[in-house]
């Protein structure tokens, strides 16, 4: 069966050449690390709601009632909260940053080097913060090292974006 | 006309058989969820801006002097902040996850039921957060759908890109 | 070489009639300023840090020994968060229906003048909120700008959507 039959087809096909695809290595990659981080996240979300449990702290009236706790934060709280809020300020960056990438020219060592460190980065900071509080640099380092992935990953796309506009404007 | 020759003529066509395309009825289903769920944030953006100025509070010095108001807030903004702010701690996640997912092979039935739900379960939680105040656990339930939802999709996405890595390894 | 054997072969290709592609100015544009608004977001991130240092207050107990600083914040930092807070709310949102929008039949033209104007509006927002302190309604033209793109392409990918499942039930 040749790609064009399979193109006009009505059954919905991969195709073998897409950059976002399954059979496409560095797109797996991204799948699999954007699942982790999310999972990551939602693993501090949990983390949050225990604290809040444990230390008998919410954040609204209506829930006081059902928590028998009080309106209110504790510092174990607001650290995982911390740890929390500085993924959402990291991590969507990345994962837009990261599908974007996926369309430029990068060999597949350099994708999956680039976004397992982020990921390890990222997990590490989270376990520093929020788990076994270690002293600096440990959280300023695995902070640096996901902040650098993405300006580095920003600036390549910059570039190619640039020469990309250049060429269609013969500059 | 052969899907063939429209690949060669320079005229930009969308592939029948592309995932992220409006001929893929579970991308079209993306498209109406995401612009949705953006539109339920800016609506609670533009009741925060409302209950700012109708209670006098602002964020910022020069702000003061324009809305005759004071620096500060008020429980009423603070519930309606809450609730986005559970917005901006969800929203990104799911639409990022939704989008990987559409690359997974499920059914159309499947997209529909977990995309519609998550739409209503945000919504509801926004209602129920910031505009009809209930008792808990309906905030809970709305909160716990939607974070059951994306858990479900990023566990799926994981082990599908598992597979992959393993068929590629032969593992 | 024909399409049909290029999507036979090994190699990996680019369609020239894809949407997500180096090949089509849209996509090219969205990757610019896609890399350009998280650039211009870590210059906050940076500010925010730098402030922190010229102020001496940090986040936690175990940064105010390496900073030599207190925990705590001052009205320098906060203003720098608030505005770094502000493009939290609103520049994922704009990424993610930005990159659904591409997919909408829409001319280059449009595309560049909504993605060029909605990043101009966010360095504007960003200036005017954190380093040229200027008083309303400057960042409030700003804010405004890039909150009415955002909706407006909302609205747009909506019908497009409701249009594309009225065609597919016949209503």
């Amino acid at each position: 069966m040749s790609s064009n039959s399979m193109v006009n087809g009505t059954k919905s096909v991969h195709n073998t050449d897409s950059v976002l695809s399954i059979h496409n290595p560095k797109f797996v990659t991204y799948m699999v690390v954007c699942s982790l981080l999310i999972l990551k996240m939602w693993w501090l979300t949990i983390l949050t709601i225990i604290k809040r449990f444990k230390h008998k702290v919410v954040l609204n009236d209506e829930d006081a009632k059902t928590a028998n706790a009080t309106v209110g934060s504790h510092p174990a709280v607001e650290r995982v909260r911390r740890a929390f809020q500085n993924d959402l300020e990291n991590i969507p960056a990345f994962l837009f940053i990261g599908l974007v990438y996926l369309f430029v020219p990068a060999p597949n060592w350099l994708i999956h080097l680039l976004y397992y460190t982020y990921l390890l980065a990222r997990i590490g900071h989270s376990i520093v913060y929020a788990v076994y509080i270690l002293p600096q640099p440990s959280r300023g380092i695995c902070f640096g090292l996901s902040f650098i992935i993405v300006l580095y990953m920003s600036l390549h796309v910059l570039i190619v974006g640039f020469i990309d506009y250049g060429k269609r404007h013969k500059m």
